[in-house]
């Protein structure tokens, strides 16, 4: 057997049945064996962000790795945004990179280069296969490191005779160390901290923001007077018969405020609140130095489990309040980032996944969909530009039965915007609701943010104008075989969402927001 | 004065004055500061790829750096696929990656990342400035070493907080190393070789390529029977009144069958060759245990002079051949390669600069192009896909008053696509001649040859299919804004491309060839 084959068998039998892939020369082996291992599908990407992205959003809706295949040192750099994007949101991953032949590196080809450095940066696990007797065993490795508690990535580097030599052996799963269980006494010096009258917020983040986590959570809350305050989360669910918690907000000033006159910060899921940039005269640590930090659970523990055991001592026999279904009226009129909110809450189909990657044009749709049918949420976790449009690759790959909303902003749809031809390709079913406004808005609030004294020049501004030309996102989706179609009025976005939902396959409807001033 | 002004007039004083940006939050300091100093031209990029490919194409055609401002970790990660282009295009670059506040580190925020790890991957020089008063000297410092010979990247880190801090510090510009002499006894010993009656190979390749070096090499050819064998040059002549020289095969076999035989082979700005990948047993050092290799210059010396000084000691009063003016005539019919070849032969323009990542679909252009009028070519250098188009936008800026034209790939094209935008935004004259042929072409051929006993299945070969659905680049050029055509026969490609030519702007002319089957 072939290395390539072992090591596409040992990743289905690891339960890695998914490969994103955007493959070169030195990984025309891997490629050439997918014939022989027809369990493993492989999904072609244009771009190698894209396939990054899209495993991590497949790993959050089918709760394992996908593979990714990447072509040498470049290919690696290409992915290593949406690495770093994984990274953060605990995503799990594997990375095979593949490489020159072993004897091939010293001749330092045009693509040679560090593989290894580059996938250290983003990865937990990083190898070299050095023989293709052990391919399969590494491949069985690099999945359990990848699909232990809290998820990781794994790059594994293929070299490409150890890909093409026959005598490749395929390893059994392994596997994965399980989550911690969070001891009693922890749980009891919680309750404790929670019954005693100080003021407190329960942070959560992480698995807790699924159901099980959220209504223990509000059970908490209601019986101890605690405030739960939610930070991110790789998916988290929302919608009616679910309790609703603020976020922890992005500026730090509110951040502060939310956190103002807090004795006691108690973290499941979730790190103790830190700004997300830093600002001349604000302080990084949001909670302040008055106010105590204990830990209920952290990544690498049941987080649920510990939320429940910790509801059932103080909120026994308590119900959590929970959000009664509602939606706003059908929109009518002006597009503007509210009347949009409401077409999509009243459009949302039902058991469908939203991808969030709206920035600030989507500043009410948290609201608008509180109380609209149930639904996943998967936002952009590391703060990396253009994770959105992978991410509703791979949820569509990993979910085919549910509709797949990806909400987009006009800049960060442009960093991975290959995406939608994969979208054509696979004939997946997502809507891309694309708001262009024609500007870096974010970079436009945070000029002004940044430097107090601040009075952006033309030059500066010029910098953050992305509508000079304007983007036509319905043509750009057109070239790449997405339908598409651009609309003004808050009835058009109605009419296109609902027909987008009415067919199979993508569909981007391109919504003109007002250009900020 | 800022430290993110005295950074931007440090650079300008160095004479670095120009910038290709995506900016983040972290920069908008650096971003606040161009208004105070206007000398410094900034271009916006919509993905940090394209900044990193423009600033290449841009030192190539100025003759000095570029500076190129990205986003913390994840933009450089973006932007690191075309470094490596520029680092094996030897391409001088001033990188400047936007870090936290130096106080925010150690909050671990979710942009937080390890920046100068992922830039030593692909930087000679990596620095992060510690406070306000030395990023002047930083700057001054990293233009020095980008300009040192041969052209470096060299990456400076900028925290947030010593950009936005008062007391900065201008520095003056410092004088970069000079190019090395090569010794007297060097070109002794290489002319004794020449003259010695062996079968002798000059490779050349670098700053040779130019037309002083390339009428050295011929001369040295003519009076001592010797072959010279050109490989890359990040900047190399073409056209009437130049020497053609065979290139080095891509493909290794053929590149062995070009050095058989060789019983020595001098290097000027060259090194010995190899073969682009490892195959099954082929062997990756191309000129074979047989072959003598001497190096007349190497890339940190002054390998035109050494070059000359060789030719006047061989090939006293020798003229070079050069070729004589010719054309093709006018193409007719269906399109193919080699109809596309002579079409962009025949238009044309005068004192063109010809940007090549044609790959598969490029077979015939040099030929075409050798008797046509005199104009520079800029490959790309680093094998990484992607280059070409980000390499015509830093052309463009570089040379306004010289006709860039574009050849690209499909696949290649795929890759930084966002170029475009910037090429509308600036009204760089830039002709794109997009061939789409439906394929990755180039893995079609190398899956056959990597693998002597594969044959292909569907699984395996519809990895190498970009042709369901048929991207559309006249489309997506003209979302960006680029006006575009695509054309369907030999006479319609003609037309676009003359009428390009009389226009100026960017415009980008779509070529329908045949799908390999």
């Amino acid at each position: 057997m072939l290395g390539s084959e072992a090591l596409i068998q040992s990743l289905v039998d690891s339960d890695v049945d998914v490969c994103f892939m955007n493959p070169g020369t030195s990984e025309m082996h891997f490629v050439n064996a997918l014939d022989a291992v027809p369990q493993m599908r492989s999904v072609l990407c244009l771009f190698e962000g894209v396939a990054t992205g899209a495993a991590d959003g497949y790993s959050r809706m089918a709760g394992k790795p996908a593979a990714v295949l990447l072509h040498l040192g470049p290919g690696l750099g290409n992915g290593l945004a949406n690495m770093h994007n994984a990274k953060r949101a605990k995503s799990p991953m594997v990375v095979i990179v593949g490489g020159h032949a072993t004897y091939h590196n010293r001749y330092d080809a045009p693509l040679q280069s560090d593989i290894e450095g580059i996938a250290r940066t983003m990865s937990a696990w990083v190898h070299t296969s050095g023989h293709q007797r052990d391919i399969g065993n590494d491949a069985a490795q690099a999945v359990a490191v990848a699909r232990s508690t809290p998820g990781k990535i794994a790059t594994l580097v293929l070299p490409a005779d150890v890909s093409w030599s026959e005598g490749g052996v395929v390893a059994p799963r392994r596997e994965p160390a399980p989550a911690l269980t969070v001891d009693k006494a922890v749980i009891e010096a919680a309750a404790a901290i929670l019954t005693g009258g100080s003021k407190t917020v329960l942070l959560i983040g992480g698995a807790a923001m699924r159901e099980r986590g959220m209504l223990a959570a509000a059970r908490i809350a209601k019986a101890t007077g605690a405030t739960v305050l939610a930070t991110g989360s790789n998916r988290s669910e929302r919608g009616a018969g679910l309790p609703v918690f603020s976020r922890v907000a992005y500026l730090g000033e509110q951040a502060v405020a939310q956190m103002a006159g807090t004795q006691n910060l108690i973290l499941a899921g979730a790190k103790s609140p830190v700004t997300f940039f830093a600002y001349p005269g604000v302080a990084s640590d949001v909670a302040g130095d008055s106010c105590e930090v204990s830990v209920l659970a952290d990544d690498e523990q049941d987080i649920e489990a510990a939320l429940e055991a910790l509801a059932d001592q103080v909120a026994a026999g308590v119900e959590a309040t929970v959000t009664e279904a509602a939606l706003p009226p059908s929109p009518t009129g002006e597009l503007t980032p509210r009347s949009m909110a409401d077409a999509i809450a009243v459009t949302l189909p039902a058991n469908a996944i939203v991808v969030e990657e709206a920035v600030t044009s989507g500043a009410f749709i948290g609201s608008a969909l509180a109380g609209a049918p149930r639904h996943d949420v998967l936002p952009v976790m590391g703060g990396a530009i253009g994770g959105g449009m992978p991410t509703a690759v791979g949820a569509a790959v990993a979910a085919p039965d549910r509709p797949v909303i990806s909400l987009q902003a006009d800049g960060s749809a442009m960093y991975t915007i290959q995406s939608l031809w994969t979208q054509a390709r696979e004939n997946l079913n997502i809507t891309t609701v694309l708001m262009n406004n024609q500007s870096y808005a974010i970079l436009r609030n945070e000029l002004t943010r940044v430097g107090a004294g601040y009075n952006p020049g033309p030059r500066a501004l010029d910098m953050l104008d992305i509508g000079r030309p304007t983007l036509n996102f319905a043509e750009l989706a057109s070239g790449m075989g997405v339908p598409s179609v651009r609309v003004t009025t808050a009835e058009e976005l109605v009419e296109a969402l609902t027909n987008a939902a009415a067919q199979d396959g993508p569909h981007l409807v391109e919504v003109m927001l007002p250009s900020p001033e």
